[in-house]
């Protein structure tokens, strides 16, 4: 008679264990072979920042989630930023449980339901504030903190073998300006009633101190924006709405109007003022800004971090319709440079020093903090907290290996940095890597989806970094050439440069030689034919021009 | 009668004034309309901290100067890294004029002669240290200074209307290691005599304090290897020889051999150890490596940057055939992170750690120092030169408007801050601007040079982030389709995508369709019918795929 295998309580990342954002955590409970699971999370992260051609944005791979699909309880969101929900339209369909969210996080995801046609299908569970769900074997409880977006939480989660603190995106900041502080009463008494783990933010594990909190950075726009006699202009993340509302303040105080610029910022602002967080003031509509006076108003912008479509970007560069800045003008980064945009930023802000404008970043005054647990708030959570084990989440490689370090030197009994994919046994003998599943990124390119190595991608680096050269030959049935071979080049010298020019005809000339020097027979083998063509040409390409492009033939047999 | 024209002492940077790198500046002394020329280091800037495809090397554009090549009476070289002789292969033809160096910046021109085959053709003197050039009306003095190559130098340059200081790259190290100290006494003296100008490096201008000296992070370097007891890996720039000899240094101290990685290390290595900077030690041979043991072997490494094909990113990678790297193991980045290679480097670090091998950067001890002035530098030598006016250079355009602004804190009576092309008139009128000639980069792509902003680079960048689809078409002489239409296509989807497959056929069927609704003549009229094809074919691309990817249509007609 087989053993009764035993229950196990475990943790999945599948996303956010080797990058900042993308974050999708799984939790399982049952025996070795017959899991209920729950996921927390399901974002993207933004290939910007990563330097992924074309690509916008990178998903998570749910290789595994398809295969425990229906043993899927739910997916319970922490927040509403797009590393933590962005992934939902696009994976739902894949998971096919139902959601669970605080109202505001709520909002935003129906908003990605109706964009990807699936908000008639997938059901979304609205919970309040320090709610609780119960989805047996896991109680889940919602336990409000503070981070950089409206209703931040963190997630209690309880199982038959015990508790869990999933942390989500946090810091603690005493004046938050929108929504309740940290539940410090309540974190202590999960603490008190004991936790087996908690599966923290890793995000400033390299930063001394404490993140600071919104109240300061109100209190310092307010007073740089009040000193201005030019056009201001503040850039900052649209989802921090606390941040938003404090540029609106800024305005308010200086006797400025407000308009908004990039449309996450008027969605933002829209809906902060429409449920009443923000007054019930106007906004002016970008083409009505020229009838202001510079000192009159205050343009809250998206683009902060040199993003090509922004607007900030687009007056920086001098073409955008409605607002030009220069001498006098100040603009404010409330901000951050994310790793990977620094070039962007600091062209951007170049560019408008160019333009003689006054540049004030986080460098030059206390106009922004982070969202994300400094060591020193890191500290005070784990002593609040006293986990057995501390399980890092949210970061690189590099951040997760450190704050688990960092966990070791806070004396937390024990501490473990798994990657994404590893299945960490929690409970009855954790921590240990249990499995490996497979994880990996998905990039989202225009209906497709492709594979993070993919073949489309080392193609798109190749053309992009060497250009292409079509050759087209037509054949008649006799194998002889009767058109062609015609030759297109894109990505390369242009053809008024004459040595280029004098490159691709004798190209041509191989070309064509390549094809009679084969037997007729191998010349109606179009494939054949094609690949000797291709690669005469492409060794005499790098001769002539020193680089390697892409080399494409087309033989046409009539 | 005409007004005799005064004499003029101007300034003109042609490059490093809107960025850090591609160091090129220009004196002019003469009338309004006949004035003579001296060059002042004529480098390159590194494509891959600026993400442009292809490219790897960025020259200034040398259009003024071939305008004014006959009265150009030498280029004058001030040190030997690359953003300060680099470009001297590609341009020197355009130029013409002798070139003046010292011994060892001379050897490292030299190579770069023979490289371009200009060896027997460009004539190069050999200036000793704080020699004299006479070039009338300019008379050039070396000032030897200190920096993080081996013979740095700044320049004194005096004319009938006086003298000016052109600093090159300077930082004050009271011990560098390698050569002599700054010639504070001739900076002293020179101040004394009185100086115009201060032409100054503005790359730290960020940073408080002071750079730091190389003795420290000898010192540090060889603390921590001695408590090494797996391999060791020590990443920094090849032409850091000071540093170069501290880490060989801190393999000597542990009883560790030497072994080198990277072309640039061996040859930098090798020369040092040649002219005897270095101990006559021997280096170990890649491919030797693994004989010997793990506390045995110190690796020397270039690709502290995270460049693609340096050898710590295939160590990292896992696929350098001498070399891997694991638990137990460090590598200690001896460098600082360029501004925009963060995200390579941090990808970098990430693999390493996956391998759990321990990364120590300048963040966790101090083994790098910069070779650049920080604010206390500054301060120091603007007291020892007290020039009438400051004129930042070597920038970007916010290093040098802040270090304009830091000089006039400092009580420098006169500040400007050009950009590339910017002609200053210093003496008799100075500071201000009086012209600006054409200034902007070259691309060095294979055999070309292209132009920033070319049709060729906005081609690459879209068949880099869109793919191309290549739909190629035979016609009679009727005009009617006897082969094709052909498509083909690259960094899109790939065939064994269903949906994408099916994209195709509807594509191919309205690229028939287009060429169907034209009229006989039409069709004849290969480049008419061609664009036809294009636009009918782009449109449906978008809505069939969401990509806007290169189409490229070609018609044969037999």
């Amino acid at each position: 008679m087989g053993q009764v295998s035993e229950n196990q309580f475990v943790y999945l990342p599948l996303g956010g264990s080797n990058e900042i954002g993308m974050n999708l955590n799984l939790y399982g409970f049952g025996s070795e072979n017959n899991k209920k699971w729950i996921i927390v999370d399901c974002g993207v992260t933004f290939a910007s920042e990563e330097h992924i051609p074309g690509v916008e944005i990178i998903l998570p791979d749910p290789e595994f989630i398809k295969e425990i699909k229906d043993d899927i309880l739910g997916i319970i969101l922490t927040h509403a930023h797009e590393d933590h929900i962005g992934a939902l339209g696009y994976l739902w369909p894949q998971i096919g449980a139902p959601m669970y969210a605080t109202p505001f996080t709520a909002e935003l995801i129906k908003d990605k339901l109706r964009e990807h046609g699936l908000f008639d299908i997938a059901p979304l569970n609205v919970v309040p504030l320090k709610g609780k769900i119960d989805l047996a074997p896991f109680e889940i409880e919602y336990i409000t903190i503070t981070h950089s977006i409206a209703e931040p939480n963190g997630l209690k989660i309880t199982t038959p073998l015990g508790s869990i603190f999933h942390t989500g995106d946090w810091k603690i900041d005493p004046n938050p300006l929108i929504g309740e502080t940290t539940d410090i009463k309540a974190i202590k008494q999960m603490g008190d009633d004991g936790v087996l783990a908690m599966i923290c933010d890793s995000t400033n594990v390299f930063q001394e101190g404490e993140s600071g909190s919104e109240i300061g950075v109100r209190d310092e726009l307010e007073k740089i924006v009040k000193t201005k006699k030019g056009k201001v202009a503040i850039a900052c993340f649209a989802s921090n709405v606390a941040r938003v509302t404090s540029a609106i303040n800024a305005a308010h105080e200086a006797g400025r109007a407000v308009c908004l610029m990039g449309r996450s910022m008027v969605r933002i602002a829209t809906a902060a003022r429409n449920v009443g967080i923000i007054p019930p003031i106007p906004f002016v509509e970008p083409d009505k800004a020229k009838a202001y006076k510079d000192n009159e108003i205050l343009f809250l912008c998206t683009g902060s971090q040199g993003e090509a479509r922004a607007a900030l970007r687009r007056i920086a560069d001098g073409d955008h319709p409605h607002l030009s800045l220069g001498e006098g003008d100040s603009v404010l980064f409330s901000s951050r440079e994310i790793p990977g945009n620094e070039r962007d930023i600091y062209d951007l802000i170049n560019k408008l020093i160019l333009q003689n404008v006054e540049v004030i970043t986080a460098h030059d005054a206390p106009i922004h903090v982070s969202g994300h647990p400094c060591r020193g708030e890191l500290a005070q959570m784990y002593s609040w907290v006293r986990p057995q084990m501390a399980i890092p989440t949210h970061g690189e490689r590099r951040h997760i290996i450190e704050h688990s370090r960092y966990a070791k030197s806070l004396q937390i009994p024990a501490s473990i940095a798994p990657k994404n994919g590893d299945m960490v046994e929690i409970a009855p003998n954790g921590p240990r890597v249990i499995d490996e599943v497979v994880a990996g990124r998905l990039y989202v390119d225009g209906f497709s989806m492709l594979a993070d190595g993919s073949e489309t991608m080392k193609e798109r680096q190749k053309i992009g970094e060497n250009g292409y050269i079509i050759i087209a030959i037509t054949l008649n049935h006799k194998g002889e050439i009767i058109a062609g071979p015609d030759l297109r080049t894109r990505g390369l010298a242009h053809k008024n440069d004459d040595i280029f020019d004098k490159a691709l005809d004798r190209l041509a000339d191989i070309a064509e030689n390549a094809i009679k020097k084969l037997k007729p027979a191998e010349r109606l083998d179009e494939e054949f034919a094609e690949d000797m063509v291709m690669k005469a040409v492409k060794k005499a390409s790098f001769i002539e021009l020193k680089k390697r492009p892409m080399i494409e033939v087309i033989i046409m047999t009539i």
